[in-house]
């Protein structure tokens, strides 16, 4: 590669100051987003949380309990330090507060299971054709999530329930299901059916009448038995 | 459903204050990231910043631009300014500055063209096999990038160019490369070339060695003779 000579402005070598310029920071974090979402799904397949809340600290106990390898587990953790959902002190890896709360999956209140649904496959393959969906103006998707029976509403109903037993006995308490009113409660898209199992069970007069897809009622059906109603 | 009676502990239906418990915040905006990589992906490839930069304003105006839907674009530009990547007021939308300098495809600074890199299919899949590369302690990814000539470093070489022709210019200048000495510049992992182009610009004494794998050289003798070098 011999050499020539070209003249070359001065001000596309200025260097501007920092913080004070267009910074492409914003752009960066943008596209690298997706590594977010893979590493904490990677994180509760592996069970990492629920290993690290059984008091395994170094990234060699961790990949031991997560039976993987420590310099991969190692990365992961660093990772996920840096991204707020763990935190790290001397080489000791150690559970946020909400972490504790939503990712050990000893946790009443775990949320792990709720990936399966927004990272269910058939979910993320419609941002693979997203720009198709603008042309559009509504999903590109064939078999999309408003089809009838679709068995997606069955992975939500089962892995979102966790999020909303909280909320279905905040609800049982508001409503005063105590009382024991001889309640009608129609209840449309019934989904998981906690909210309604909630309201069954703290007030036995209560006649819950539930509508969905016959697949997702199954799961409703077995839900409120699993409660000890029907 | 009928309903039956059960006992419930008065703590399940305990509500924190607002800002005082634990919050899964942080959770669904991890799992959703994802999505964030797949809307600026999405925006590049339908030229939405570019047409945004011309003057268009309101989501019919943009979708025009686009030769998109009008819904399909007002939902993903509100998203975008959710993101910080647009502004909008009074239903009209306009560039940040950061985006203007770097999503602008007519703005020299331009970066759209990285996201062929950053979110090149290869790269994605590894992460969708993170479990795996975790468990193993390295990629699981079998024609992984560093095979020789592996034609994503092409992609990477082509597609990361405009992001350095100003460090690249930079470089020349803090090396005083004007001053014309005889130098002797040994270049590792050439890639796309502007460095050593920016220095040979700059001295025309400067007698320059590119290594690479063939297929890259190949591209940075191309950018090279493009520049009016070789």
């Amino acid at each position: 590669m011999p050499a020539a000579n070209t003249n070359v402005t001065p001000s596309s070598t200025a260097i501007p100051a920092p913080g004070t310029g267009p910074s492409p920071q914003l752009f960066f974090e943008t596209a690298n987003a997706f590594q977010r979402s893979q590493a904490l799904k990677a994180a509760v397949e592996l069970e990492l949380f629920t290993v690290i809340g059984e008091g395994k600290q170094s990234s060699e106990e961790i990949a031991a309990g997560c039976n993987a390898s420590a310099r991969g587990t190692r990365i992961l953790c660093d990772f996920l330090v840096i991204n707020g959902l763990l935190r790290k002190q001397a080489n000791r890896y150690s559970l946020t507060r909400d972490s504790a709360v939503f990712l050990n999956k000893k946790s009443p209140a775990y949320l792990g299971s709720a990936l399966r649904f927004l990272l269910t496959p058939e979910k993320v393959e419609g941002y693979n054709i997203l720009v198709e969906a603008v042309r559009k103006g509504g999903t590109a998707i064939e078999h999309h999530a408003m089809l009838p029976e679709n068995p997606i509403w069955v992975e939500f109903a089962q892995s979102m329930a966790p999020l909303m037993t909280m909320p279905a006995e905040m609800l049982a308490t508001m409503l005063k299901a105590e009382q024991g009113k001889p309640w009608k409660v129609l209840s449309l898209a019934v989904g998981h059916g906690l909210y309604e199992t909630s309201l069954a069970r703290h007030n036995s007069n209560a006649e819950i009448w539930a509508v969905d897809w016959p697949n997702v009622l199954e799961l409703a059906r077995t839900n409120a038995v699993n409660a000890g109603i029907g």
